[in-house]
């Protein structure tokens, strides 16, 4: 048994503290918040945490390991302080505000010989590792393109853009899924309700195996999407995880192009065939996840979700903001004479 | 009764044929194609038609007004010389290869005083006229951005790519509803199938109100979807093409900005109202296009879908295409160092 | 090429006649209805028909064989009188107003040595094809039940009421799949808009395997269903005619029971395995079924949709009215004191 | 702040456990169970909660209100012994495992001047309360009938069948919506993976005022649904429980009949508008129901949920027993001659 603490007792920092709580290898012994009610909340229903208001006395605890659900801006300043206290480290998604700062926590850790983990729970979820399974078989054939929605209405951030909070996640799930960096990428969007903050955004990624991927991103949508497509040579799937059974559908489907035959036109063949939803097992991503960071500890191996891999998602979501910022300057130049 | 003709007898040529002669308004007299097989058929079908292969002797036979739904690179040729010829001129989108051409058009139709119809039947389809009564009432308040998907598998055209083939309903849809041109527009995708020709792209168009506009399209696509979202200050819409009834919901849902109080924060809140399917009559749109050509030819008033509005559809295409190169010049200098 | 000639061009007829006329081993050379001007529109459309407006006029014309479309009540007479004239006959479901009627076609058929056709459709449809062979081959297991909802809103008919008019269909889809009778039948309903005529019934029926079978009819629901769902003790099937694509989805579900050990309990194992949607061919089924009929024809050999068929189909009509009226004699006895 | 116990831990206790210990109005005191495990999970969740595995003891202690989610069986027993303690009294559905106990239990409680409330939660959802509202109103017209789909896979219970474990559920919706006991019932059904006990089952109930209604129930299906068809002469309401949101949507469609004019025919009118979905709060049926139990026993007034009403709910399920065993004996009877 691990003896964890957490800190940050917000919106998302009570599903990490009943995962310690519940997972048989880690014991929930110290929990750490400036504000005093969130602090009380955890500690009465988790009668044998330990409370802290601050950092520093809450390192100095017996944890062994320490995970953090602050506000991002954040994340390296505690996740830094943690390393050098000698403890493991959990950080949600994103690692840090900027890819230097996640570069440094990755080679802080490795100084250290601890453990950072970076929280993307998608990753451990059974239709994402299914769908990687299916890539990397061979079984979807070359993969054409990829195109992922999420949006729905809210919940509006304080600190980050829809980017920040909601394509983080797609773009995790396709560095997992393609296991390479993307070499350029494009984005659009608008801040609607508040100012300089987007609220939707349409972002394209280019990867050096030639596929290519699209994201649409939104907190302000009438209806929820969660929908994935991947389309592959041999076999298409659309991801849909807002259903609650068969979140997965695998076509046989696909277009197929001949070479002229001597006297002439090129051909294609269209594909039509079954579709199947693979039943897929219905453990809880977020304690799959505590697994995997907990054996990670114990075997001293790099998780998944290491630092690198964190540091890279980070990297591609400023790429995306360059982007955004490229085409600002690009207005005057483009209007069309009408 | 006007005396109408048709020309091109292919993919979508017997659907124009059945309106010609099903309209009250219409008679349909003369039919042209090369090919013998195409001419036959619809002689055999309706026997009152008059079959020529020489497109000079359809255009001396007496229709009042030519249908031309022949490949895309022939519009211009056919339509320039029927309106030389003193026809009426109905022309299936887009109007022309070019919008230089298309301008052209426009101009020999208004010198030659002859009707120049382009045909975008989704402009005359119930949800699609629907919708444009929601903006222009002010029902949705402002608009801040819509999301337009059109994907499905096939069918691959020859002469044009996706985008062409596809994007073009969407984009006049986009141009009716919004009533005014985009000043900025750009596209990204894929040739996947084939070389060369697009079977997947994504597309960003800017208005000058401030509207955004993404746009998906896709012959490689494993679900058809033809779902358009629309997202307004005061109601969000989604329409749905696909269902078979209840094609267009309407939210009373969105999220409002307080400016901040005395002390401080802004506030966010969401407003979650309740939602609206409107019956909607169930003409079929190919007729209803089909009385608007007949009455713009009796009144010689200018059509919704004029030589004008088919110009601007040509010009929007241009544009992306434009946006589609750039990219490829731009690949060196963006690449990323990892 | 066999001459066919058709009776009865009101709401079904005209999709008869597309399909006498389209199929290549049939020649519609004649027509007959007693109103002039569902006549015209028959010859108009297509003008190698002879029309004729008197019965036994057109029984003396050239036709090989006869379909009948008209209303249910003349269904027996016209077929009669056809056979006797040396017709082939095809009757439109259900084949004629009373069981008794039924059989006595079926016998003037078997002296005349001709084919007597019962015309359901949806025996020669694809899905139901396909769930036939799942059934036969053993896919399913032991068939526990099933369950039909077929629901709209309208057509009310004028001469049956929605039993007859829409459970015939599910009635025919049963006999054929189980090909067994029902030994007992119960239905229930109401007459909600009209007097007298039931436009909701749910009927159950229990079948010598031990199969049991409920059956939802409306011409009063708001939202259409087709929907039947057929539970075997190796798979389940939900079969949804509603559906574009993937009309049938066969999952691998079920619950085994498992003998009680020696210290005791019973147990139940859940079996939730993957969903599989076969691909199925895009044949139209009347034009199937037409097929069918030509080459029963040729053949002399009996069609699946014989007359024997047709007539159990209406004996189970009559079992479930019988208990219908079995029911409202029941009353007094079973209220319950409150 | 009333003090509550609680009683049988199994499948459905842990939930009560959380409201009680969640609900301002109510001091989660004291916990029975015969399993030492399972009394051990909750005290060790609630530390203020005092175990006992004596039920006597347990009702000695200084609880004011007992909820009991023990088997059915064990029901009328407990509930009894509650009440003569002078304590209040929750109880899950159904209320007994027959009327006259049920009838015996709610006599006790008025003797003894204390709450019976019977557990039926799906009464405090605000799907339910809303269908109520708009039948009540008059907003939907009279009645014509309603139709209920409660089906999934699973999960078996040990010691009643379908019926008494889903349509328990549907009964008690219908007699709070309705107002009024079905004079007549007829159920139909199988036992298919046990011997003796139903795990499909449909049906029937009519009603005084002359609405019908049919309720299908299964433990074997391999799609879930909770659906709900209420019909009425102005307007139709499709309720699906499954939908996350939009569970209710109510529509302006029917059927309208016109008297026959002078010249004859009667003529009927098919009404297609349009549809609409109320937004419903949020809140947790299953707090809703606690409130109205605490509140209950505040104020001494009867609740929705009496023992009045739980009463008629068994009662109802007795008919349909009854009428299950008719059907066997009129077996040999209606065999048809085939």
């Amino acid at each position: 048994m691990i003896k964890v603490g957490l800190t940050g007792m917000g919106y998302w920092g009570p599903n990490l503290a009943r995962v310690i709580n519940q997972h048989p290898g880690s014991e929930f012994s110290a929990a750490c918040d400036l504000r005093p009610e969130n602090l009380e909340r955890i500690t009465g229903q988790y009668p044998a945490v330990k409370g802290y208001s601050n950092f520093d006395e809450f390192l100095a605890s017996d944890v062994e390991a320490v995970m953090i659900a602050t506000p991002i801006s954040t994340h390296y300043e505690l996740a830094k302080r943690a390393l050098l206290a000698g403890k493991h480290v959990f950080v949600e998604k994103p690692l840090a505000h900027s890819s230097a700062l996640a570069r440094d926590l990755t080679s802080i850790a490795a100084k250290q010989k601890k453990i950072l983990f970076a929280g993307f729970t998608f990753i451990y979820s059974p239709p994402v590792i299914k769908v990687k399974e299916l890539i990397d078989s061979g079984e979807l054939g070359d993969l054409h393109y990829l195109s992922l929605s999420r949006v729905n209405l809210g919940l509006y951030q304080k600190d980050v853009d829809v980017v920040w909070d909601l394509a983080v996640h797609d773009i995790s799930i396709l560095l997992y899924w393609l296991g390479e960096m993307p070499f350029r990428g494009s984005s659009f969007g608008r801040a609607c309700v508040q100012e300089a903050k987007r609220d939707v955004a349409f972002l394209w990624l280019e990867f050096p195996s030639g596929v290519v991927a699209s994201n649409e991103v939104s907190w302000l949508s009438p209806q929820k999407m969660r929908r994935t497509c991947i389309v592959g040579s041999k076999r298409m799937v659309v991801y849909d995880d807002t259903e609650p059974v068969e979140k997965l559908k695998i076509y046989d489907r696909g277009v197929d192009f001949k070479l002229p035959s001597t006297f002439g036109e090129f051909q294609l063949s269209y594909r039509m065939g079954d579709m199947y939803a693979p039943h897929l097992e219905n453990e809880e991503p977020l304690l799959k996840e505590m697994t995997h960071f907990l054996s990670s500890i114990e075997t001293g191996t790099q998780p998944l979700t290491s630092g690198e891999f964190g540091t890279k998602v980070v990297e591609v979501l400023e790429l995306l903001d360059r982007t955004a910022q490229a085409h600002q300057r690009a207005e005057l130049d483009e209007v069309i004479a009408r």
